[in-house]
């Protein structure tokens, strides 16, 4: 699968998981992982689940407008970078956000989150 | 020195250097260095610059609006996330836009940028 496929089809799984049901993220990250979310900081699948579950909505649609990705290094690792919107239940505007993500290899032939840095784009 | 002193040094650095001479960024990229410039794909320090070089605006200002860092891994490398405004000579309006980078040590202990992935946030 090309890199361009492979980035495209992580960021419509995780999108289309964290819209319908964001618990089920977890099985993304690992122990070592970090999401940085508007400037905080969590470290750990349970404590970035714990987060995304504590934001203060309950349903969001996510559309995605641009995708690029790079490999990362020697190691496999994928850096996607993503542009969209977010339109969240009952606001009449779209939210602007940029999210980019570290993709690291599993043994399993696989793909986990390393890396999360997530900003909304205040206009 | 800590990261997020690092990751705010090397982005100061960055944008002024952009700003105010732009193929001196050429001794911050290598051979290997990726730049995805808004969805343009560019591989070496030479291809990077004369793309940087290139742009249809002559003077331009950078203003930071966030910086997040985090590290990538075992290599000891950091992943660096910006949002911010870029305001060219003679626009009315600045441009919003979004880029990280992903730093690599280097043997003489500076770092230099494997991957760089630019966007500009429409409105």
């Amino acid at each position: 699968m090309d890199p361009d496929a492979l980035a495209k089809a992580f960021v419509d799984h995780y999108y289309t998981t964290f819209d319908a049901n964001r618990t089920a993220l977890a099985n993304l990250y690992q122990e070592g992982s970090m999401l940085t979310f508007e400037g905080q900081k969590i470290q750990g699948a349970a404590d970035i689940v714990a987060k995304l579950t504590s934001l203060p909505f309950q349903q969001c649609q996510h559309s995605i407008a641009t995708v690029d990705c790079q490999p990362s290094g020697p190691a496999g690792g994928m850096l996607v970078f993503v542009s969209g919107n977010l339109q969240l239940a009952g606001e009449q505007h779209q939210l602007k956000f940029s999210q980019m993500f570290h993709l690291m290899p599993t043994p399993q032939g696989s793909f986990y989150v390393l890396n999360d840095i997530f900003r909304l784009n205040y206009a």
